[in-house]
């Protein structure tokens, strides 16, 4: 993160640069203290939220809880403003993900001023676990989370085309099965039993409404084979993405006493002829 | 579209050229300005038809809702009538792929005033909402679900022998949870326990028809773990099916000797007739 | 089917080897008409069964039902009499595929005078119509069911590894979550907390059983994410099988001028270099 | 096994090695039988378990099925027993996987003395089964298992990763479902609505608890389409990871120069040092 909001060095405000280094960085022993430390207030915070959604805990604590969610908030305010201070570009800051995040973990409480219930949305403060990522060093995951990011990427555009043809089917199905079963068997409008196809043709199945007739059934069996049938099109494009992917692990090294190209990357020597491989450009 | 439908220059109807290209083409403008119309209509057309299929809103707005819907049938009706009287052979779009769902998407309307209800159907009238691959001049997307829709043709035959033996497991079973539960379990007949079957043995699981007695559960887990195990094999099929033809490359190379159209795209000379392939362009 | 009952030319009794050919047989004129005959008589009286088991259909039809069903039970009789008569060896024929489902689509009738309700099971004659494979020539789906049940063959080792896998965790869940919801919330017993068990794991969710202490909603999460993460598994072991059955399907052949290995089985020019390619031996 | 805990050749004992060849070992004809023999009563214990948890059974042989588990309880304590005097390290025995399982089988009976009801978990015996596979002598299972899990363990990283976005996902929907439904609608608190948006996520769909309000169905659709995405994600992560393990044969050759382990059992040379590797025997 340095990278992006590192003060210039011509600042010469000496403790925005060690404030800095403990807020954003974690080279430090005072920079990983910090982290460690905020990410158990967030997880605390989250907690706080859950008990506090507890019909009977919110009856018999909610007072206690609201007051220490409150401190939480202000910290975290506190925290948010002195980012925002120690930075050399607040703006840019705001706008990036950490930044966005940051500031959606603090508005629920804000808002619930304004609007009750508000409150229970702090538990948008989990996002900020994510956070994880960078604290643990753990650049590796980084790497992990971009190869399946990357093959989802690669294959939205034939997403996109998918879940246009799932639309489709949905709209047709839930104007069908609303026709044959209508609201008498619960299916009481075409947004309902659109609802209804999606979860029918997902195998999610949660059985609230179900067809009753017949005819409705045999509706219901033939959307239920479509949905089998497809289920296979996002795994098969995902999996066929991510199988391409891993196989760039291989790299394009060519021996030069052999000639033979299917060596793996952390080789050092070809495994047909032993001689020594190039160094990797 | 233009490849199919253009009038034959020698037709001399200025009018209808400039109506063609505005109706069918999107190169022009005023083309390209209809198109977007069409789709915002076409989309507010089947909100229409979902608002009204909600009991409240039928009761208190329907007579409005329905003169809407007449006011869109009717321009749908011209634009129709339109694309008919411009294109060189009427017929012949008539049986096209976007001649039929246009046509699809005007029935609805006229069939309601001879059967109650039909109108929920002018939401097939979202099928028309596929034109957009067209107007986008989105050839990328009509490339991309050519893959997706050619694996699923490739499989067909797999998928189709994979049917058969779900459709013999379905009966099977059906009839035996129908001697092991019965009616009063809310088995009354085969082919309702045949659906209960397709729902349990797609991982569904409404749950709207349950097994109770201990011998009918251990049915029930047997068809579970059957369905369980063949979950793999349609997502099997296509993932292989896919993932050879994002392998091999293909392009779009005619050999001028033999006409064979599906040459690798590192291929040199035909592999059907030996002679030598023109470079790529 | 020819290959294995045929009758030695020496028996001479020539209208044996003509029945033969019908009931067999599908090359002549008569064996195909038997054939077609045949499939849409077992598809009738499967129909019958499945009708006869709808209550109010009972009520009304059934006597009239179950005479029809009779008649078809007696001609079936006659057909399998007659298999054995004509073929030279009954005993193989009839502890062959085949065989064995001819018998077991008689027997339901048979013991429905035995026992009440047998009759139902009449319709296991469904399974006969995979005869429709022979019958329709249809080499290529015996092919592509092959393909798909040596895959499955192929990987039965690790699947039992997997189901005994399976075992342990339903087991175990099915005991925790017994102890944890007790009678009370519906898990009556260790058994049907273990059918409960495979119902969530496999992403069934009937919903007929549910955990309602905080508890067990717990313990019911913990199994539904180790489902969710073990649904993998046999999709994974199937698609990975299937992809290697798929990718043999380029063949061994070496062209004899370049030495370019990878052709398609159905090449007939090198594509590297254009020279011809030998036959398949 | 043998090679873990056999005693020392110069111990002298010589009951204690005849002992340890009967209860660990599988190649004298004792060995096998007590093997065969141990299998069947620990079937036969679990089957008790599984029936003293049926309420009408518990009431009428509740009393002698304790009796007949604590005779079982009994045999495995002293077969335990034998197995720490026999082996040469018994703690090492103990630590080890088979040690743990044996041991965790023993103490349910004996803390049911303590807590009612932990008698059930005496099923947990199941988990002993698994020494089947060492029992069959069957080294390829064991193999095929260590395939199977290896590649877990490969793609384990990635799957961390997918569960903590899975963890975000679910605190985050079940927030907002909490907001939107609300405790009238069976959504009393952040966690149940957290357990119910896993159960939806993952396409169990219980049904227990369900959206009725339009906007609780419109989230409840956002979810579900978001499950019905990622579940390509675990599915995609294993094929791919799995595919690459059986495409690559790792032979089981240590190079003798460096002591590197994984080589391709087409490799000639060892990949890491390039020294010649042994033919392979």
């Amino acid at each position: 993160m340095a990278r992006f909001y590192s003060p210039s060095p011509n600042e010469n405000s000496k403790w925005k640069i060690k404030i800095f280094d403990i807020v954003f960085g974690n080279d430090t022993h005072a920079g990983k203290w910090f982290d460690i430390v905020l990410i158990l207030v967030i997880l605390l915070s989250v907690l706080v939220a859950l008990f506090d959604s507890i019909g009977t805990i919110h009856l018999s604590h909610g007072r206690l809880l609201l007051q220490i969610e409150w401190v939480f908030t202000t910290l975290f305010t506190i925290e948010y403003i002195i980012r925002l201070a120690v930075v050399k570009q607040p703006f840019r800051f705001a706008r990036s993900f950490y930044g966005v995040i940051d500031l959606f973990a603090l508005l629920p409480m804000y808002l619930s001023l304004l609007f009750i219930g508000a409150q229970y949305l702090a538990v948008l403060r989990v996002l900020r676990i994510l956070r994880i990522f960078e604290i643990l060093h753990l650049r590796r995951y980084t790497k992990e989370s971009s190869v399946l990011i990357n093959s989802l990427l690669n294959s939205w555009r034939k997403i996109f085309v998918f879940l246009l043809a799932m639309l489709a089917i949905i709209t047709v199905f839930g104007a069908i099965i609303f026709l044959v079963e209508g609201p008498e068997h619960g299916f009481t409008s075409i947004p309902i039993s659109m609802y209804w196809a999606l979860v029918s043709v997902t195998t999610v199945g949660f059985g609230d409404i179900t067809p009753v007739t017949p005819l409705g059934q045999i509706v219901a069996s033939m959307l239920i084979l479509l949905g089998y049938g497809i289920i296979a099109v996002p795994t098969g494009i995902y999996t066929a993405e991510l199988a391409t992917s891993l196989r760039r692990n291989y790299d394009s090294r060519v021996c030069e006493s052999c000639g033979y190209k299917s060596h793996e990357s952390n080789a050092k020597y070809c495994m047909k002829c032993g001689s020594e491989l190039s160094e990797k450009s």
